[in-house]
C-alpha cells in the first residue's frame, strides 16, 4: 500500500475530476428559462468564450516566447533540464482548461440559477452552488493531476528509473516540474490582472454612460454595456480567482516538495522508508489529493430546506461545508503526517544548525495553516462587513462630504493590516519554529487542501449575482429578484472572505517559494546588511506599489475606450432607447477585451521584467552569481512584504467602501436620523465606491499574482545563479559525495568530526573539516579547509583526518 | 591646526548662531505695521506659543519617564554609560530651543513681510527669507554646537582623558553620544505628528464650519479658528519641519562617526594621522561645520531687484543660493576628505572582506549624497507641480467626478515612488560601492550639510503664507496681496520640494543608523532567510502603514472638536458674524493645541513600544540576544523601506491633489474649454485636495520620524543586545587584547597568520586563528577556535601557533 501512495494523489484529482463531470452534466440538465432570459445568458456566454479566445491568442504568443527563452536557458544551464519547457507549456494549457471549464459552467449557471429562483430558494442555492462546486473541483482536480503526472513521469521515467539515487537528481526533477508552476501562474497574470482590468472597465464605462448621462438603471438591456459588464463578473471573479488559486494549489505543493527534498538531504541524503524513500516530498501532494476529496464531501453539506431562508441559513449552509472540510482536513494532516513520515527528522535550521523535528511537529505546522485560514477570512469579514464597526464609521463621516468618506475608507484599509500582518507573521515564525520551513511550506499545503471548497463559495457569488442580473433584464417578478439577491448578499461576503484567503494563500505560498529559492541557490541566507541586498530590498518594495498604480490607470483608460463606444452607440443606433433598437452588445465586449489585454501589457512586463534585469544585468557585468542570488532574494522579499500589505489595504479599503455605499439601500442612522439612497451622504459614499472598485478586483487581486509570479520566477531563475559556488568552483554537474567520518571517544576524550565537500565536474573541490575535541569538559574546535583538485582535496583529508574516508562518484 | 580640528564644528556653528542673532535682530527692528495688522499679528505669536507651553508640559513629562528608563537601563547594562542621560536630556532642549526660536521668528517675520510688501517685493522677499534664514541657522548651529560639544566633552574629558586608547572606548563615546540624538529625535515626534495633527485640524476645522456652513471665506477674521489655522502653518511647517531636519542632521552625523570608528578598528584598531587619531571620525563633524558657513554664504546670494518680479525670479534667486552652496559643500568634501583621511584606509565588505578603500572614493561618496538631494527635489516638483503633466491629468479626470480625481491622485503618489526608489537604491548601492556604510553615512552627511539653507528655503513657505493671511485679514490694498502671492506660490513650490528633501534624509539617516547597529550590536548581518526575522520585517513593513492610518484619524477626531467649539461661537457670541463680536481665538487654539497632543499619544506609542517589545519580551523569555538583534534589526529594515515608500505616496499624493485644485484658480483646460474655480471639475478637485491635506502635511511627514526614531531606538538598544558573544560569553567589560601575528614567507612557502580574540571580564574567552599557508601555488586554509579562560585560550594559541604574542590587559 505504501509504495502505491506515490498514485494516491492522482487518484484523487481524477475521482474529483468525474465528481465535476457528473455535477456538471447536472446543472446543465436544468431548466434554462425561456427566450428573454435565455437570450441574455447567451449574450454573456458568448463574450465570456470571446474574452476567453482573445485571451488565448495573446497566451499563446506569450507561451511561444517564454518556451523559446526556456529552451536557450535548458540548453545553456547544465542544471535546467529541457523537459521544464513541455511543463511550462502543460501548466499553462492546464490552467487555461481550468478556467474555460470555470467560466463556461459559470455562466450556463447563471441563468439555471434565475430559472430555479422562480420556484424556490433552496432549488437556486444549490443549482448556483452547484455550479460553484464544478468550478472548485475543476480547478483543484486539474492542478493535483498535472503536478502530481508531472512529477511520476520524472521521477519514476526520467531521472530516476531506478528509483531513489540522491537529492541531487531529486532537485533536478523538481526544477524541472517548477516549469509547470510558472506555466500556471503565468496564465494567473493574464486571468487575474487582465480579467481585473476587463470587469472594472466594463462596469464604470456601463455606468458612467448609462446611469449617470442616460439615466438608465444598472442591468438594464439598453445599455451596450451591459453584457460587457455582466461578462466582467465571470472574467474577474470566476476565471480571475480561479487562475489565482490554481497557480497558489501548485506553487504551495512544489515548495512543499523541494523543502521536503532539503530536509532528507539534511537526513544525510536517503531516509529508508515504506514509500520509496520520499515519503516528505509525497506529504504534500497525499495532503493535497486528501483535501480534493474533503472538499466534496464539503460540498454535499451546503443546502438549505425552508424557502423562507434569509441571508443567515444560507451563510449558515455555507459555513457548515467549510468547516467541515477544515477539520476533516485536520485529522487528514494528522493521519497522512503521522504515517508518511519518519518519526523523527534533522532538519536545519539557519543559525541553529541541525534539530531534530518529529511529524507531529509538521502536523502541528499543518494546524497553523488551517487555522490562517479561517482566522484571516474572519477578520476580512470585520473590516468589510455590512454593519460592522469599521463600516458603520464609514458611512457616519460620509456625511461630511466624499473626502471624509475617502479618509475614512483608506484608513480602514490600512488599519485592517495591522491584525492581518500579526498573523501571517505569528503563523511564519510558529509553523517554522514547529518544523523550519518545511514546516511553513506545509501550513501552505494544509490551507490550500480546502481550495475546491473555497473556490466553490467564491465562485456561487458572481453566479448568483448574474442570475440576480438576467432576472432584472428579463423583467422577471420581484419575488425572483428577492431570491437571488438574498445569494447575492451572501456572495458579496463571500467575495470579500474569499480575497482574504487568497491574499493568506499567495502571502504563504510566496514564502514557501521563497525558501525553496534559498535552497535551490545554494546561498546561507539573504543578509540585507550588504547594500546591494538592502537596495533590491527597497526596489522590489517598490513594485507592488507601482504595479497598483499602473493597473489603476488601466482600467481608468479602458473604461474610457468603453464609454466612448455606448455614447456611439446611442447616436448611432435609431430607436435603442425605447428599446426598438437593438445595442451591439458584442462590439462593447470587444472593446473590453482588447483594452483589458492591451492595458495588461505593461504592469506584465515590470512583474517579469524586473527579477529578470536584477539577474542577468549584473551577470553580463561578471558579478559574483551567489551574490546576485542574494540580490534578487532581497528582491523577492521586498515585493513579497509590500506586496502583501498592499494586498491587504486595497481589497480592505475596496470591500469597505462597497459595503459602506450597500449600507445606504437599507437605510442607515447618521447622527440620529435615517439616511437613504440618494441623499448627499450617500452620494459621497458612492465617490468612495467608485474609488474602492478598481482597489478591490483590480490592482488589489494582482498583487497575488505579483507576488507568487515573482517568487517563482526566482525559483526558475536559481540553478542558473546556484550552478557556481562562492569560491568560483563550477559546480555545474554535482558530483556524487559519499562522507564516511567516524566519531571516537573514551571516557575522557571524545572527538567529533564532520566533513562537508563539495565537489564541481571540473575537477575542482572544496572541504571543511571540523573536529570537537571535549576532554576534561574543555571543548576545543578546529575548523580545517582544504581546497584543490578533487582527488588532491580527498587525499589530504584522508591523510590528516584518520577517521574519514571519501568516495567520490562521478555524478550524473 | 590639524589637532584643532576638533573645535572646528564647534566654532563654526557659534560663528553661525552669532550670524543667527544678527539677522534676528535686523528682522526684528523691520516695520510691523499697524494696528489691525499687528493685533492679528500678535494673535497668531501668543498662539504658537500657546501650543509651544502646551507641548513643552507634555515633553517634560516625556523626557522625565524617558531619562528613568535610560537611567535604569545604564546601570542594568554596564556597556551604557549614564551620561547618556544627561545627553538625551540635552538633545530634547536642544532642538526644542531650536523650534523655539525658530515658531518665534516666524510669527514675527509674517507681518514684518506683509508690511514690506507695501512697499516693495523684493523688500517682502528679504525680510520673510531673513526669518527663513534665522530658522535654518537656528537649528543647523544648535545641532552642530550640541553634538560637537558633547562629542568633546565626552571624548576629551570622560572616556580618554590620555588620548586615544582604542575603538571599544570610543565606541562607548558614541554609545553616549547617541542619547543627544535620541533626545533630539523624540521632541521632533512631538512636533511632527502632533504639529501636523494641530496644522490640519485647524485647517479643515476652520474649513468646514467657515467656508461651508457659514460661507465666509478663508483667513476671515470673523472666523474663530482662523487664527488656530495660520498658528498651524507655523507649527507644522515651521517648527516640526525644523525639529525633522534637527533630527535629521544629528543622526546622520552620529551614524557617521559610529562608522569613522568601525574604520579605525577595521585598519586595526588605531591610525596614525594629524588629528588625534580619529580623521575618520571626526570628518563628518567637520563637513557639518563647514556645511554651516556655506549656507550662510547662500542664503546671502538670495535676493532680487526688480519691483516687477514674478515666481520665476524669485524661484531663480532662491535656486541660486541653493545650487551655490551644494557646490561649495562638493568643494568642501573633496577638501576635508582628502585633508582628513588616511590616503587608504581598509574597511569591511560583508561577504567580500577587507577591502582598500582610497580618500578619494570616500570623496565620491558625498557626491552621491549631494545628487540625492538635488535630483529628489526635481522629481518631487515633477510629480507636484503646477503645470506639469501628473497634475494636468489629475485635473482630466476631476471632470468626470471627485472618485476618478481621487484615483488619479493615488496613482499620481504610488508611480512617484518609482523613480524616488530607484534614486535611493542606486545611491545606497554607489555609496556604498565606492566607501562602504561609511560612504552610505557620509553620503548622507553631505546632503544634510546644507540644512541650514534647505530649511531657509522651507521655512520662508509658511512666513509668505502667513503674510498672506495677514494681508487679507487686515484689508490690505491689492497690490500687497498680489505680492505676497508671489512670495507664496513659490513657498508651495519649495514645501513640497523640502518635503523630497526631508524624506531623502530621513532615509539615508536610517540607513546609515541602520548600518550603525549592526556595528553596535555586533551581529554579522541580517539574514531574512531566518523565519523569525522574516516575520519581523512583515511586522515593520506594517507599522507605517498602520501609523498613517492613526495619524489621518486623529486628524479627523483633532478637527470635529474643532467644528464643535466654532459652531459653540457662532451661536453664542453675539454680532460676531456681523464684525461687531470678537471671536475667542484663544479657545480655538487650546483645542487645537490639545486634541493634537492628546491624539499624537496612540502613533507614538506605536514607534516607541513596538521596538522595545521585540526587544525585550524575547529577552525576558531567554531568548538569545544576537538572535533578538537580528530579529529587530529585520523589524528596523522593514520600517525603513516601508516607511519610505509611503511617505514618498502620501506627499506626493497631497501635493498633487493640492496644485490640481490650485490649477482651477488661474483656469484650465479640460477637453477644449476653460474650467475655473466653482465649477463641478473644480469641486471634485477640492475634494481630491481634502483627501490629500492630511497625507502631505500629517501622515506622509510622520513617517520620516518613524523611521528614524525606530532606527535611533534600535541604536540605543543595541549595547543592550550586543553585550553577549554568539557562544554565551559576557563580554560585558570588552578587555584590551593586543595580538603580534608574524607572517613568514621565503620564495616557496607563504604563511599568513590572522587571530581574532575575544575576552570577557568574566575570564571566558575564545580565539579564531587563520592560517594561510600558500605552497607551489597552492592553497590551505586552516581555521582553528580556542574555548577556555582567558589565560587557558592565550597559552593554547602561544603554544600552537608559534608566531603569534597575545597580551591581554585588563578593560576599563
Amino acid at each position: 500500500m505504501e509504495s502505491m501512495m506515490i498514485y494516491m494523489p492522482i487518484a484523487m484529482a481524477v475521482l474529483g475530476l468525474i465528481y465535476m463531470a457528473i455535477k456538471r452534466s447536472w446543472v446543465l440538465k436544468q431548466d434554462a428559462g425561456d427566450g428573454k432570459m435565455k437570450e441574455i445568458s447567451d449574450y454573456i456566454y458568448e463574450g465570456a468564450l470571446a474574452f476567453l479566445s482573445a485571451e488565448y491568442r495573446l497566451l499563446a504568443i506569450f507561451v511561444v516566447i517564454v518556451s523559446v527563452l526556456l529552451t536557450i536557458v535548458s540548453f545553456v544551464v547544465p542544471t535546467t533540464h529541457w523537459l521544464i519547457v513541455i511543463a511550462f507549456i502543460f501548466g499553462a494549457i492546464f490552467s487555461a482548461y481550468a478556467g474555460n471549464v470555470g467560466m463556461k459552467i459559470a455562466t450556463k449557471t447563471n441563468v439555471r440559477t434565475t430559472q430555479a429562483a422562480r420556484t424556490s430558494l433552496p432549488n437556486a442555492l444549490k443549482i448556483s452552488f452547484g455550479g460553484g462546486t464544478v468550478m472548485g473541483l475543476g480547478v483543484a482536480g486539474l492542478a493535483v493531476l498535472g503536478l502530481t503526472a508531472f512529477f511520476i513521469v520524472f521521477y519514476k521515467f526520467v531521472f530516476m528509473p531506478d528509483g531513489w539515487t540522491n537529492t541531487g537528481d531529486m532537485t533536478i526533477v523538481l526544477e524541472t516540474l517548477a516549469g509547470f508552476s510558472l506555466g500556471a501562474e503565468s496564465i494567473a497574470l493574464f486571468a487575474r490582472v487582465g480579467g481585473g482590468i476587463y470587469t472594472k472597465a466594463a462596469d464604470v464605462g456601463a455606468d458612467l454612460v448609462g446611469k449617470v448621462e442616460a439615466g438608465i438603471p444598472e442591468d438594464d438591456p439598453r445599455n451596450p454595456a451591459t453584457i460587457a459588464d455582466n461578462v466582467g463578473d465571470n472574467v474577474g471573479d470566476v476565471a480571475g480567482m480561479g487562475a489565482d488559486l490554481f497557480g497558489s494549489y501548485v506553487a504551495t505543493v512544489l515548495a512543499a516538495m523541494v523543502l521536503g527534498n532539503y530536509v532528507i538531504k539534511d537526513m544525510g541524503g536517503s531516509i529508508a522508508d515504506a514509500f520509496g524513500g520520499i515519503g516528505p516530498i509525497l506529504l504534500p501532494m497525499a495532503i493535497a489529493g486528501a483535501g480534493i476529496i474533503i472538499s466534496i464531501i464539503g460540498t454535499m453539506l451546503v443546502k438549505i430546506n425552508s424557502n423562507d431562508a434569509k441571508e443567515a441559513q444560507v451563510m449558515g449552509a455555507l459555513n457548515k461545508g467549510n468547516w467541515t472540510s477544515i477539520i476533516l482536513v485536520a485529522l487528514a494532516c494528522f493521519g497522512l503526517c503521522t504515517w508518511m513520515l519518519p518519526e523523527t527528522m534533522n532538519m536545519e535550521f539557519f543559525g541553529e544548525g541541525l534539530q531534530e523535528i518529529s511529524a507531529m511537529r509538521v502536523f502541528y505546522a499543518t494546524l497553523v495553516g488551517l487555522v490562517v485560514g479561517a482566522v484571516i477570512s474572519s477578520v476580512t469579514e470585520y473590516y468589510t462587513g455590512l454593519g460592522k464597526a469599521p463600516i458603520l464609521k464609514i458611512v457616519q463621516q460620509s456625511s461630511t462630504g466624499a473626502g471624509t468618506n475617502i479618509i475614512a475608507g483608506l484608513a480602514t484599509g490600512m488599519i485592517s493590516t495591522f491584525p492581518s500582518v500579526l498573523l501571517f507573521a505569528g503563523a511564519i515564525w510558529a509553523s517554522y519554529a514547529f518544523a523550519g520551513f518545511y514546516g511553513v511550506a506545509l501550513a501552505a499545503s494544509a490551507m490550500m487542501a480546502t481550495t475546491a471548497m473555497q473556490l466553490a463559495i467564491d465562485a456561487f457569488g458572481p453566479i448568483s449575482d448574474n442570475a440576480g442580473g438576467i432576472a432584472e433584464m428579463s423583467e422577471q417578478e420581484p419575488i425572483v429578484r428577492e431570491r437571488t439577491d438574498i445569494l447575492d448578499s451572501v456572495g458579496n461576503t463571500t467575495a470579500a472572505t474569499g480575497k482574504g484567503f487568497a491574499i493568506a494563500s499567495a502571502a504563504l505560498t510566496s514564502l514557501a517559494l521563497f525558501a525553496a529559492y534559498v535552497t535551490f541557490t545554494g546561498i546561507d541566507g539573504i543578509n540585507i546588511f550588504k547594500a546591494p541586498v538592502l537596495a533590491m530590498l527597497f526596489v522590489g518594495g517598490m513594485v507592488p506599489v507601482v504595479f497598483s498604480a499602473l493597473a489603476m490607470n488601466a482600467v481608468g483608460k479602458a473604461a474610457m475606450e468603453m464609454v466612448q463606444e455606448v455614447r456611439r452607440q446611442f447616436k448611432a443606433i435609431p430607436g435603442i432607447m425605447e428599446g426598438t433598437g437593438k445595442p451591439e452588445y458584442d462590439k462593447c465586449v470587444a472593446i473590453s477585451t482588447q483594452a483589458s489585454l492591451k492595458q495588461m501589457m505593461l504592469p506584465g512586463l515590470l512583474t517579469i521584467g524586473f527579477p529578470l534585469v536584477i539577474a542577468f544585468v549584473p551577470l553580463l557585468f561578471g558579478m559574483d552569481n551567489l551574490a546576485i542570488a542574494e540580490m534578487l532574494g532581497g528582491y523577492m522579499a521586498g515585493v513579497t512584504v509590500s506586496g502583501v500589505l498592499w494586498a491587504i489595504f486595497q481589497n480592505n479599503a475596496g470591500g469597505a467602501w462597497d459595503n459602506a455605499k450597500k449600507s445606504f439601500e437599507a437605510g442607515v442612522e447618521i447622527n440620529g436620523e435615517m439616511t437613504y439612497k440618494g441623499s448627499d451622504a450617500h452620494k459621497a459614499a458612492v465617490t468612495g465606491d467608485t474609488v474602492g472598485d478598481p482597489f478591490k478586483d483590480t490592482s488589489g487581486p494582482s498583487m497575488n499574482i505579483l507576488i507568487k509570479l515573482t517568487c517563482l520566477i526566482g525559483l526558475v531563475i536559481a540553478p542558473i545563479l546556484g550552478g557556481h559556488t562562492e569560491d568560483g568552483i563550477a559546480l555545474t554537474e554535482v558530483q556524487e559525495i559519499e562522507v564516511i567520518a567516524n566519531t571516537t571517544s573514551d571516557k575522557e576524550v571524545e572527538k567529533k568530526i564532520e566533513v562537508n565537500m563539495n565537489a564541481g565536474d571540473d575537477g575542482q573541490a572544496k572541504a571543511t573539516v571540523i573536529t570537537t575535541v571535549t576532554k576534561d569538559g574543555q571543548t576545543t574546535k578546529e575548523e580545517k579547509v582544504y581546497e584543490g583538485t578533487t582527488e588532491e582535496v580527498k587525499a589530504a583529508v584522508e591523510s590528516v583526518e584518520k577517521n574519514v574516508t571519501i568516495k567520490v562518484k562521478k555524478g550524473k
